[in-house]
């Protein structure tokens, strides 16, 4: 995810980088070169299309009202993904916290360590999941090697982490280190952080229902492509200029809208996962007082 | 429902599957021969008719800002029935970490596994009762016969089988096992089931007020097929082309919304209830430790 | 509240059952013989009244913005209705479940049937007072002669029921039947009963404030008798049917509005209480085992 | 607040009390004197002025959709602000259900008359802070002489009674009459009255970005004023009448959104505090069957 | 953050301070010249320019569409910042109160004073990470040198204050001075906390995705100075008036929704982030009894 400061009003005209128009560019390309050729055919090939603005009007208005509910929708599902980890971070904050205080483990304690790693090693899985990538080498940082193994035949990596977070506690309570009040209140952040984990996971297997997707490409584009036959009797050698901006809005649009949909991708606009991650893990290290590890040093981990 | 990779940009316009063409192309055929017609009789049997675009715009983006208002209502609803669905996963997950690390029973315990039974027992009920379908065969995999013949009487099945995990869990309290505290915890994720279940229901029941949808279809019927007149004048043999494009727009923007509205049906964009049952099996058995069964081998189970 | 089958597309044109048409349809007949007057007089009456379509476009516009704004706003009480009708379907369940299994009553005792009756009883209240009717007859039928009389001079009945509920709980508390963690069980969910039953009273008490009623209600139809005006010299005699067909629309849409603004009223649109109600009083006696009373029987009682 | 039956559709569009129509009328007048002025000397001051209705229809769209955001954003805080309300009826209800059932005290014992009492004057301290004015009186009214004193000086005077509400349940803790896990329940329905509060206060004290007030306001009178200028060339004699008819609505929904986005004022569409706050008051003495006071008995205080 | 009262309709319209005027106005007047030029130029460099206002109508409404857009999310951004210090001031509250009253420990002890100094200095610390200002001084006030000292090196510092406030906790615990049941109720409200800070950074992190505001700001000012060729033909010398004021509704609202969308900023309209600071320090400090600082007496302190 690109981060920049607003930068002076007029610079910000000629930006390139973080834009949408590297990746929509080729196809304003193709609708410039296209209505250039209806312009200089005018006469020629098209000659007998009766076209005009009217139409264009009354169905440009309404296809930027569907366009902005697709960019609501697409907006909101960014947004959702978004809390969801910040809710990761302030849940897993809290289980860290309530750790330290609830439990009689010290905070450099060797069960307050393995907690702590857990914890972090559930937070690498769930980013794995979600991007379909191998968790192998993150998880193998803070699990020891037999449990690494046994998670790498598991499906669902991020609930069976949360199951040892909870057996752990059920052997504190069995051997008397915190009562059933305390472990139930364990319990509740456990209940959060499985909400968390679902949560995520219903967003990454939930699209947009595909037909709105494809009815509203299609219109964007056909109504670019059919816009130079609309207006080149007005605008005559200004068509390619003015459909190419029009066309700009609409097409850019349409894109972001198809890029922050997916808010777990690997795309310029998508939730910057790598960085959370990293905060996280350095925020819990720094709670129970350890070093941070050399990848975040050189990284730096700082999102706020 | 439909799942694909989002595709090049050029491939998509023509794509087939998936889309809401299939459903309404009888009715813009209609459309586009009634269109030719109009502009085939224009000086003949239409040369009296009086009509403009200007009425057409006006009412156009009137037309297109209550469908606006429709779709997002549908489209709130499937999200609804999607996060009510998710809920559920987490929710199930939840009550069977619980009962793994809250009571004292083992992994593979026969109570573990009732308990879990009972938990994806409800999950297909909740899913035959929410299609009006017979929950007979799924009940009979994981209820013993008995249990199943009972449930077959009853018409809130998925309401009385969490009465049956209550009651396992009043046992449980009563031979000692657990203690209140631990109960009420317990207690407290069934008070989310309960929501969970109720919520489907209200969703199933109360449709989006039928004088809107009827009205809206009325609307956008009338519309169209008034089109032509509007700008048979202007756009002379060009008018099926456009007429056709605005009504694809229109058309398929209400039949969208209205498949999106019953997410719990049957129609290609509803929601993958056989999917997400599988998986909420499937986690809930490696959860345990169980075997997948066959019918989850075969098939994958694997949403995200 | 009506509920229909999506019939063919073709066939839901010709609907008239269930429609917005016959509360409007008289207005509509008025506007359009008063249209048939305007284009008569055309030439005569009113030859002077320099109106044209270009001031309506704009104006139509906005007044489809601030309709959609005034739509949201009555869709969003309606189903706000529906989910505190729903909430109240779930707590009444989770109440019944929490006295089956964290009492120590069993199923068939008369605590159980006492409390059940009370519930079933608070949902009829709750109904009756927010539909301004006499709750008499159908309070006798769960309550015993001598609390039912008490009642009969209070103002707040449902939350003096909840307060009976609370009675009986701290009763068996007292008894030493449940124990404190228990009791407070329940109160959490009494709480919930508490936020179920203000809300329904405030959405009952406070409208959508009463000027932007009037605002709309006056700038609509105002709106829809100048516009035979505006149109009169372009589209000449088919003006009627134009004009009769955007203010459909829009009065339609004012009309439907008004009606689900209150969800809990008696009107073709708003809420089925009635079926919601005899949907509770089910699904709780079919939980304590208890048999359907006759009007249950006779009726039907399923929702979904 | 106003609150009518709707009446006839027909006669609705003759109501003037508690329409907007009182307030903006002077503008409205002003506005059609400028008009007729504008018509009158249009051939001869204004000749030159060449202006036409298309860019005025492109900027009253705009306009209008702008206007459409504060519109909501203004109904969205009055909403909040009723919820609100709600929530501390509610909220005080389940407290002295909590009185009742929880602790051991009777319903016409001195603690409990003395907690509701309490309750009581915490909501009529809570409306005097959100709308500025003396607490006085009413406080003497249910707070003994002393304390009524001792909240003159203080600023926060709901958070300081809801800490006299806490010192109550501490003193009965601290005499035994009740356990740690009740007054931990009373505890959480204090946390939601501190929610409540706090949220009043935020409602009161933030309201929407100043600059957005300023900028829709002056655009939309600048864009009446300028509207005869757009219009008089086709429109004619006609233009003062179309004019004011457009300006009403634009004019109107701004000191619509005006008057509501401060729902704790004294305006007409303002929220109705005092009444719910009577209302709040007899429901407390109602469940714990106490007479009505004179106040309320004059003036009657059911709001649903 | 600019608070006034609403003052008269017409002298809302010359109100310099606190409008948006001052830092568009350059740009305005860049474009006021540049319309002027080409007003002046029309017959001579620019006679070629075929532009009329046809595409500009259908372009100014669609962009109007995705400006609202993107001000309801920067809307929602400012007032999910507003609720997140709101929830701060009720959970700090709520803290102090559960200190008082379900401790053993006097309002005047040192463990109290140490308590709501933690509490205090957590705000302070929290709102200087949110500006990345230095907390130092600030929280040399409340907190020891030795813990200021150690937190100057933290980067955290409003987690590692919250751990402060549960190590309190923990040791009067392990004193016996609370029992568990309450250990649990203030950790839930620690709970709070920890999604108030979380939610914080996560709104401070995560702006508004780049590409939106990128293309929205473009077009926006691309629109602006295409405008003049659009109207010079049909508005002649009133082009630059018009040109202007358009300009004026849409690249203010750009900026608007510009500043607003960082609410933890310094910019006029930002959140007024220092008084709600001293508003919760100073209720912290009347619930306590403790005397006003002289920062506090000085400047006032209540926002309501």
């Amino acid at each position: 995810m690109i981060q920049r400061k607003n930068e002076n009003w007029f610079r910000m005209l000629f930006i390139w980088q973080g834009s949408v128009l590297p990746k929509i560019l080729p196809r304003l390309a193709l609708l410039f070169m296209f209505t250039v050729a209806v312009v200089y055919f005018k006469n020629d090939l098209f000659y007998k299309i009766p076209l005009n603005p009217a139409p264009f009007t009354l169905f440009g208005i309404a296809l930027a009202l569907f366009l902005g509910f697709r960019n609501t929708a697409s907006y909101d599902r960014f947004w959702e993904g978004r809390k969801l980890w910040g809710a990761l971070l302030n849940d897993t904050r809290s289980l860290a916290r309530q750790f330290l205080s609830l439990s009689p483990y010290e905070r450099d304690s060797k069960e307050t360590t393995a907690f702590i790693n857990l914890l972090i090693a559930l937070v690498y899985a769930l980013k794995h999941q979600l991007r379909k990538t191998d968790a192998g080498t993150d998880l193998y940082k803070y699990l020891d090697a037999n449990t690494a193994l046994e998670l790498s035949d598991v499906h669902f990596k991020p609930v069976i982490l949360m199951n040892k977070l909870a057996a752990m506690l059920k052997e504190a309570r069995q051997k008397g280190e915190i009562d059933s009040i305390t472990l139930v209140a364990f319990d509740q952040n456990l209940d959060k952080l499985s909400d968390i984990i679902g949560g995520c996971e219903r967003l990454a297997s939930t699209p947009i229902p595909y037909t709105y997707k494809l009815m509203l490409h299609r219109t964007v584009y056909l109504y670019c492509f059919l816009l130079p036959f609309g207006f080149v009797d007005s605008l005559a050698w200004m068509t390619p200029v003015v459909v190419t901006f029009i066309a700009y809005t609409f097409v850019g649009f349409e894109a972001i809208a198809d890029e922050i949909e997916e808010p777990f991708g690997l795309e310029p606009n998508d939730l910057p996962l790598d960085t959370i991650t990293r905060m996280i893990e350095s925020t819990l290290l720094e709670m129970t007082g350890r070093p941070m590890p050399e990848h975040i040093a050189e990284t730096g981990f700082i999102l706020t």
